[in-house]
């Protein structure tokens, strides 16, 4: 079946790529607002995107028209932020910080997550993510009412139950427990896993 | 554990970025080279980030310092591409694409895939996936040795047996059973999932 995007409404579009482009890694962003409080909430429009500078990409929506959720006004405010990964203990609470609360209600309160300081930026992150990454400004994309911030990862903290080899980058992914946006009301955990291993050219070549 | 990514090399940020940020959704990206040669490659540094224009990114790394990957080279060319995403049902046929053939070997002939032609661009699509994207090319922006590549998604095919409701772009993502990358040869299906409606805010001040 075909969708013409070029003859659809933005609010059709919208739902037809959350409920195709499976499954999303989730952003679970903290930032300070002028007046010091923090800021968090969940964003699936994520991903890293290179490695030299290491860079991440979260695609941030609108309130209304022309007003940018608070964490983009944030980062925008201050050049910092931090993007915390969601295991699935933290489901809950990630659910709680994405209510649309009024400006002043702190998420973080409401959904009693602890918070630790970071190293490199004056963000904290959330002291039970498994993966933290502490992020300052690179550029932002206007995409209609979305803009693509794209930041560098300068400080990233893995739980260290977790990694197994420090010196070679090894994390045992079970142990992160990390879970991935579906469509509608769904998510998706990472247990249901197979392993296939990249095909070297000249092993290819020599198959019978 | 603390990584300091202004300390560490660029190979040992992308491989923890690679083992952290999960799981991230495969782009199975369509391209034609100046000869007329359809290439086909996937990528996990990839979403989707807003609805008006509808855009996908998608990071592509260089085979060599200077020299983009033959995605990269193909988009630039024409400006032109499809993004198909990988269900398990071709897991085995995606991870033939991604072996380092020399330049002229055509994955997809390797894979043995078939193609479908595509209605908004002169780029295929691949016949066997649930779900492609016809895009044009929007702009590159230069992240080191990768490009974070930014489409315009014009048309959706979306698989007639997932589609439950068209009018509402309502997709039974089970149908899709699309697959994530984790870290290393691992990968996730999406078959483990749970349901956690958006709490409104309304419900959230009348909690006991």
């Amino acid at each position: 079946m075909e969708f013409d995007f070029e003859r659809m409404g933005a609010p059709e579009r919208y739902k037809l790529l959350l409920a195709t482009v499976l499954p999303r890694p989730i952003a679970w962003v903290t930032t300070r607002d002028a007046a010091g409080a923090i800021n968090a909430a969940p964003f699936s429009f994520f991903n890293v995107f290179g490695s030299d500078p290491a860079t991440v990409g979260i695609g941030i929506g609108s309130k209304e028209p022309a007003e940018p959720k608070d964490t983009r006004a944030n980062i925008r405010g201050n050049e910092q932020f931090v993007v915390n990964l969601v295991p699935f203990a933290l489901a809950e609470q990630m659910r709680v910080t994405s209510i649309a609360f009024p400006r002043g209600v702190e998420e973080l309160k409401e959904a009693e997550l602890s918070l630790a300081p970071s190293i490199r930026v004056g963000v904290p992150r959330i002291a039970d993510a498994p993966v933290s990454m502490e992020c300052t400004f690179m550029q932002e994309i206007a995409l209609g009412s979305f803009s693509l911030v794209l930041g560098r990862i300068l400080m990233v903290h893995v739980k260290d139950e977790a990694v197994t080899n420090a010196a070679r980058q090894h994390v045992d992914a079970e142990k992160l427990d990390l879970i991935g946006r579906m469509e509608g009301g769904w998510y998706t955990r990472t247990r249901d896993r197979f392993e296939m291993p990249a095909i070297a050219l000249e092993d290819w070549k020599e198959k019978p």
